[in-house]
């Protein structure tokens, strides 16, 4: 698929991390052989949190599944990709250590640059796009969460991205801790990503802590609210238990706004399955700029899950702009 | 240079393991593209026994060495074969870790096959040649060592590679716990690429824990007696504290001629700087069939270590019997 600006293919960025963006840059490869990976670097939890206290490094874990979804699908790709996946058992020091985790510790122990090692991951893997971090350094978040009291107005700071993915009370707002300063902020390379590309896609993903970092970042927030390319934003299947248990969809639309009032968007892809009141979804889209697609993107086998083919289509339809299968 | 036999390039193999194994690969590699390295597996200390007594595998710190050894000399060969040899700092559960031993223990965790572990890795560092572990399983190794007691006769049994590397007392004899039963004892493709080889070289390095574990399985033992390769010893620059200590270049060849009576040798090669009484040195080497090379072969910048192009210009005259250099 190219742009309509040019003869290139059409150059698409995708923000987010986890599971969510594995799905839609799954989707965007079959699109396009231009997809750039934005990536949060936020995590604190699992390998990548052990990773980050132990070496004091970008939080590898999110990076490297962007990685193994735009590895090439031939023996070479497919081989590196299970490795950089593949997790060690056994109850030891290694245990539950991604290796691709582990590569990415010592390419950055021995380059620096983690825009350096991606790109030399990138070969590796054989992925024909790029894969980068939204900060070349890692970073804090902190949320303002209700709930957690007896006084249901009472807010709580909880900080950390496992803590407030899971917590229990609603997460009402979200800031990094400790950007500026001595801190770089976003990486300048995603920055221009985001600057030059033709579409821009937003989740899905674990909305606070996955999906809205990104706009967190002053420098990408300025590049998302001002790139002269299309911005569609694609809605989670089901609520993410703990930070956003009970939302609705067009509450995360709304979330949305609050955390970047100046954010237009051009179109709205959510799962007509998981859309229970249709009319509201429209409304909070139409009040961010944006249409409305409803359509079959769930993966029937794979519950919560996008699937990438259909995905691909509904993305396809969205910038062809085929009305007819906006419902 | 190519072999006697046939127009293709001369067919070298090098058995050993340590920074021993690293001098001969890269000296083999200045006169041949065709080199295999056939790499002791009974290592049990460091980072290499910290990961077979977690994870039950192959030793990989030799067999990472040995892929340094011949990596290409590209950018890419350059910056994998840094990977693999960086090592972890910091004082957590990695510290300490060369990442290589990590790569080839998710590839073995993926793959099983130590021999297509190795082909992979080999791939990725540009590798023309190929390393092959002695067998496709841990080796455990146990020493007869004089001289622990107060009887100076008196013989203990010393189990492990980095017990015996390290004893006070004098290592008599060496075996292999295990061999047989249910163990494979030598890996196939390493006894066929003893068996196929033009040039075959044993030493230099630890000599009774890298050297000679080679000779102590059955099938790898057969072949290097009756190859119709040529064969060729490397000595020691200097004896190793502990295992050899005190030990004369000629105490080494009867040492191998004990633990293999049938061996016979074409050539011994030793740094004229490092053989105290050459005449000895002659006699035992005459003993096993062999000429006797004195050259030049320290690296006078790295005390204890072989300079890989004076090793390379002294293995191309003992090929080409230029006796000239012969003293």
């Amino acid at each position: 698929m190219s742009t309509g600006d040019d003869d290139g293919p059409l150059r698409a960025v995708a923000l987010g991390g986890g599971h969510g963006l594995q799905a839609t840059l799954a989707a965007l490869r079959r699109i396009t052989p231009d997809v750039t990976a934005v990536v949060t670097v936020a995590d604190d939890g699992g390998s990548s949190g052990r990773l980050r206290r132990e070496l004091g490094m970008l939080p590898p874990g999110d990076l490297r599944k962007a990685l193994a979804a735009l590895a090439a699908e031939d023996d070479d790709g497919r081989l590196w990709s299970t490795l950089f996946e593949h997790r060690f058992g056994g109850n030891g020091a290694l245990a539950g250590h991604a290796i691709g985790n582990l590569v990415l510790a010592g390419l950055l122990d021995v380059l620096g640059d983690p825009v350096a090692v991606l790109d030399h991951a990138c070969r590796l893997l054989g992925v024909r796009g790029r894969v980068l971090p939204m900060s070349t350094r890692p970073l804090d978040m902190e949320a303002d969460v209700v709930g957690l009291d007896s006084d249901p107005d009472a807010v709580r700071t909880i900080r950390g991205q496992v803590a407030i993915a899971s917590t229990p009370g609603r997460v009402k707002q979200v800031r990094l801790d400790a950007i500026g300063a001595d801190h770089p902020g976003a990486c300048p390379e995603a920055v221009r990503a985001v600057r030059d590309a033709d579409l821009v896609l937003l989740g899905p993903g674990s909305w606070f802590t996955s999906v809205l970092p990104h706009l967190l970042v002053p420098d990408l927030h300025e590049a998302l609210v001002t790139t002269r390319a299309r911005r569609f934003v694609v809605l989670n299947l089901v609520p993410q238990p703990g930070e956003t248990a009970g939302f609705s969809p067009e509450q995360h639309l709304d979330v949305l706004s609050q955390h970047a009032p100046r954010l237009r968007v051009d179109a709205v892809l959510a799962d007509a399955g998981s859309v229970p009141t249709p009319d509201r979804l429209r409304a909070a889209a139409t009040g961010l700029g944006a249409q409305t697609l409803l359509d079959r993107v769930a993966d029937p086998a794979l519950p919560g899950r996008h699937d990438p083919e259909a995905l691909a289509a509904s993305l396809r339809a969205a910038l062809e702009g085929r009305t007819d299968r906006w419902r």
